[in-house]
């Protein structure tokens, strides 16, 4: 992976395996790439805390990877995952992130 | 939008309005998103080449706009597209730009 272009970052695209839908974008370094593979569950870097976590650690909707796509340039990942716990992946306690279209905001 | 947490830019996620398919993943600064509001086809910022681009302006695949949804933190949009031409998004020709498994690369 090309970890260059984005000050050690790749963006990473989470889609629910079964639906399809888009649920949320976050980033990785290399350190949560790495974690995400050896763990099975999706981690990124929060930009805001300089730190790696892994998704739903304090809620208990974990992501559970189930397949790892590359895009053809090798800088961003595509994370298709099973979703733990209640399934809702936003924190505003949303199922995805995506849930408003950009004409209301 | 914010497009102050990565130099003005926000990722670009498109997926197929249909097949739910994850295309590819762009940047857009705020000129790439206006342009893609205004004319209905996906416009994006090249890193590599500093100007704005619009998918398939050369090769007539063309990403028309379906919805564009933005993320809870209003940092990264979701364009949900119908793909004009023969379809392929990819420049490699490929379906998709997410046609490799990470194990794989």
């Amino acid at each position: 992976m090309d970890f260059s272009k984005l000050n050690g970052l790749i963006p990473a695209v989470v889609q629910d395996a079964d639906s399809a839908e888009v649920l949320m974008v976050g980033f990785m370094n290399e350190a949560a790439l790495a974690d995400t593979r050896r763990t099975g569950y999706a981690t990124f870097f929060s930009r805001s805390r300089n730190t790696l976590w892994t998704k739903g650690e304090t809620s208990g909707n974990k992501l559970a990877v189930v397949e790892l796509l590359v895009d053809c340039d090798d800088d961003t990942v595509l994370v298709k995952v099973k979703r733990l716990g209640d399934g809702n992946v936003c924190h505003t306690g949303a199922r995805s992130c995506f849930y408003r279209a950009l004409q209301d905001v």
